[in-house]
């Protein structure tokens, strides 16, 4: 059973989930995947996986490379970091608190074809990917006792991707994961101090002097922040208040689809065979509209390697700033 | 000038530095440097580095490889991420707060021959870079405006190391960062809960117990942390309370540099040609003896990639269990 345990002195949680040992490529980072590997998520190889969760495309099914009969599926992670079922409840023992990491850990299978970035993908792969991160983000609610789910994206070794093939992940957790828990109380703090949604009134500040403005649609804003941890990174944000990502109508999700696609093709644009992630960061399931909370994707580029200096002092330290990144990402 | 900006959100500082672009390999993490490339750490290219802050070795001139009359120097680091004079108050900006990054960024070389990992220095060059540490950590409060000095070490690319030859780095900055002052606030915290210095209590469950002890000598214990966020994450410590690592005798010293030698043997006994960073978490200067804080050398190997579930929740999934990898590095 993986076990999660907190760390007395930071209160970092870390998952220890032995049987992830056991994927490819694990310890072996820098190697593309080798060509004559089977592709566990091409379009023929279904059975590879765990058995589907859920799948999008035409009803009819004759959709997809060679009539797959989906575009865009979700299946249970083959080596999931956290099981369905345990006690999830903390315990203490001596020193130390840790529980069972109960929770889910899903993939979005984003095409059929063996296509590696968003980019790649046809403007219906993208947008039933966004669809699939709303049915996930409120499907997830009923599996027992998870509170929050975080969907995220590994674009490249250096990112952290095992498998080539695009696809996304989303892990279901029974606790607020920290960094979100931050921004909430961060938020709640700062919609005291400035009346306003800090989100908000970001997004408004960039609509004004546009010097951290990477890329404007009706409703979505693309913003390298103000202390970009990383070089080139983007947040991606609803130019209206909204708290929880899976309320977003099918028309805004539509227009989110091509919106990230431009984004991130800027992105690959500057910087051919980028690795990056992204992930979305949206209210907890348990909580009403929040008006001190916004959703919003980050995206990050791996272009620097956190070193010894980031780690040991919590510091960044990034050689390009976001106003520099921004203009040269502009519309 | 370089700026250090924080986040209103995570209240996470970055440090903007515009220059370091400029070092060899930024946004080349993956190859090593070239063999026809020279380097500016090796006996006889003195030259090729700011002018010396500091050398060590025989008094005579006599040692290093060809006579180079240093077995350990210290040098300004070319491209720095802080500068020494500016104006460290941090300023409101509208909704954001910055500052010059003032500070110091020093390099310490570790041998006059061109090798790439502590395990590859003779003893008197280990124990002369942990004289180096105490001294820089000694003078650098005299640097204007520095509070603390953070010493680290980064080996091979997917570590962030852009230079191969063996070296360590020292930044000194006016704020105490935010990994020690976290560490502080908690382990003041457990000092009251415990009654006694959590670090000084988890050396002596592990004495008693062991079950993740990695390495003993009569001063130190190395310790695979209980809630490891990196497989084989190792910490050193003193066995005898010490807040401030610049206090150490010269024989503690000169143990400590065999210790750490043979704890990074065993790691790249397991995983050859190890990536690794370390970094060492004393007291801040402007302290008296602290009864809470203990300093430690983190190392920190580099064999998973922090992928967008670490970015995004904050939590660590680490495959190895810290009892399996102490039980595999055991003396």
């Amino acid at each position: 059973m993986p076990q999660l345990r907190k760390d007395p002195l930071s209160e970092r949680w870390v998952i220890f989930a032995e049987g992830r040992e056991e994927r490819p490529n694990e310890f072996e980072r820098v190697e593309r995947r080798r060509p004559d590997a089977r592709c566990p998520f091409c379009a023929g190889h279904e059975a590879d996986t765990p058995p589907q969760l859920a799948r999008y495309g035409r009803v009819d099914g004759t959709d997809g490379e060679g009539g797959a009969g989906w575009l865009v599926r979700v299946v249970p992670n083959k080596y999931p970091a956290l099981l369905a079922h345990g006690r999830a409840e903390p315990d203490a023992h001596g020193l130390y608190v840790a529980c069972d990491a109960v929770g889910a850990h899903e993939v979005i299978v984003e095409s059929p074809r063996h296509v590696s970035s968003l980019t790649q993908l046809t403007p219906a792969e993208v947008q039933w990917l966004m669809v699939a991160y709303t049915d996930r983000l409120r499907a997830l609610p009923r599996v027992s006792g998870c509170k929050y789910a975080l969907a995220f994206k590994n674009v490249g070794p250096e990112a952290g991707a095992s498998i080539e093939h695009a696809h996304s992940q989303i892990v279901g957790t029974t606790m607020v994961p920290s960094e979100v828990a931050r921004e909430l109380t961060a938020s709640r703090r700062l919609l005291r101090q400035l009346r306003q949604c800090f989100f908000c009134r970001v997004v408004e500040d960039e609509l004004t002097h546009g010097a951290r403005l990477a890329a404007i649609s009706d409703r979505f804003v693309a913003v390298c922040p103000y202390a970009s941890r990383m070089p080139y990174e983007v947040w991606v944000l609803p130019r209206e208040h909204a708290s929880h990502f899976e309320q977003q109508e099918p028309e805004a999700l539509e227009e989110l689809a091509g919106f990230l696609q431009r984004v991130i093709a800027r992105l690959e644009a500057r910087h051919p065979q980028l690795a990056y992630n992204y992930f979305l960061h949206t209210a907890p399931f348990d909580t009403a509209r929040l008006r001190h909370y916004h959703w919003h994707i980050e995206i990050f580029p791996r272009l620097t390697t956190t070193a010894g200096f980031e780690w040991g002092a919590g510091y960044y330290i990034n050689p390009v700033p976001p106003e520099q990144a921004a203009a040269n990402l502009r519309w």
